[in-house]
Order: C-alpha cells, then structure tokens, then sequence
C-alpha cells in the first residue's frame, strides 16, 4: 500500500484512511489530494476516519495540514465518521483540530459541505470559519 | 484492522477496498455489509477496487459472493475504478465476474446504480440483469 485511494463524488473528494498512517503513506496522501482538488476543481474534501481506533498527535496533525492545503486551493475539509472514544481523546489530548470542521457520517458531511460551498458562492466576502 | 468501513451515500453503501484480502476480512466483510444492507435498505452496494493491483481468484470469488448476497437482499452491486491491468488479468484468468456491473469511477457507479434502481422501481417484474 503506497497510496490511499481517492475517490471523487460529485464535486467532492472521499478519502477513507483505513490503515495505519507513517509519514511516507501521509506525505504521499498530501501530495495525492493537492493534485487531485487543483485537477478537478473539488469543493470540498471528505475524509472519512471511521475506522480509526486511534488518533494520535501525528494523524491529527497531519489532518490539519490536508485541511490547511485544502482550504488555500479553495476547498473545506470535513473530517467524518469519528468514533466516540476518539472524540474523547482528542480533547483529553488538547488536540482540537483548528479549523476542521466534522459531521457525523458521510451524508452529513456532505450536506455540510453542500450548504458550506453554497454560502461561499452566495456571498464572496464571507470568511470560510469553522464548525458552528 | 479487523473491518472494512462501509459509508453510507444516499441510497446506496461504498466499500473501498485497501488492503490485502484474507479469509477472515473477506467473512467479516460479507457479514458487515449484508447487515448494513438490512439495517439501511441500501438500494445498491458500490464497490471501489482502484487501489487492488491484483485480483486473484479469492477476489474475484469474493466480489461474485457480496454481489449474489447483495442481490437476494434487493440491493445491486457496482464494481467501480478497476485497474486496466486488472481487467486484462481477470480475462486472462477467465474471471468475468458474472452478474456483477463495473463502472469506471464512483460518480458513474452512482449514476448506473441510480438509473438500475429506478428501471426496477418503475417496472417490478423487470430481471435485475447484469451488465448491459
């Protein structure tokens, strides 16, 4: 496995992280997507990390960097699928993901990221922000 | 990893596959998916196979299982982003996955299994069929 796959939705991009990340695989992701959203003009970024048992200071640093990289090519990230016990450490750990906005499954997510994209077209001055 | 993660979209559940294949994974994967499929009344099952360099005939078996599942269970089955490799592997093999649609990425899955689950809708006696 050098590559996760992503797989495009409309004007969205999936990305479902299912193995454990190093820092090549997360490199490699970051090199993947940048190239992916300036190639198809994605909107939007859904990473979907359901299947995470854990989430370490390492992944979700990683996961605000794609956001951050996302976000200067013009495109919001909603991280989904986060399992309760991850919740928890997140906080315990002080890690907030700044800037990242989550929904719980990948129907809210891009619902999310839907009415997001919307209000950006609608009002070209309004700032991007994050999670309500 | 002991699970693969299923998403729901809409209607329909996505199963990307990203790591190797074993007995036990491909058991658990039959037994979470068809439960999902009861759980949710999913109309359709996608299934993203872009980052399988190699099908065997373990896959390939795998895949028929899921999509014959799947089907008594009232949902169809779409195998989207094949390698060109693989396909030419799996014809070499004489694997011709009867009974299971391809598409060439997720959108065009979504769009076969939209238009495969209205034709069904409209006339209910019409066959399921496989690819046209």
């Amino acid at each position: 496995m050098d590559h996760i796959p992503i797989l495009k939705l409309r004007d969205f991009l999936l990305v479902t992280i299912q193995v454990d990340m190093h820092d090549r695989l997360a490199m490699q992701l970051q090199d993947d997507l940048t190239a992916r959203i300036s190639e198809t003009g994605a909107r939007g970024v859904l990473m979907d990390i359901s299947s995470l048992d854990i989430v370490d200071s390492f992944i979700g640093r990683m996961i605000a960097n794609i956001a951050a990289m996302a976000r200067v090519l013009d495109a919001e990230t909603v991280v989904v699928g986060m399992q309760p016990a991850v919740a928890i450490t997140l906080v315990e750990l002080g890690l907030t993901l700044p800037g990242v906005r989550t929904a719980l499954n990948v129907d809210k997510g891009m619902a999310l990221l839907e009415s997001a994209t919307r209000e950006i077209g609608d009002s070209p001055a309004a700032d991007a922000g994050h999670t309500e």
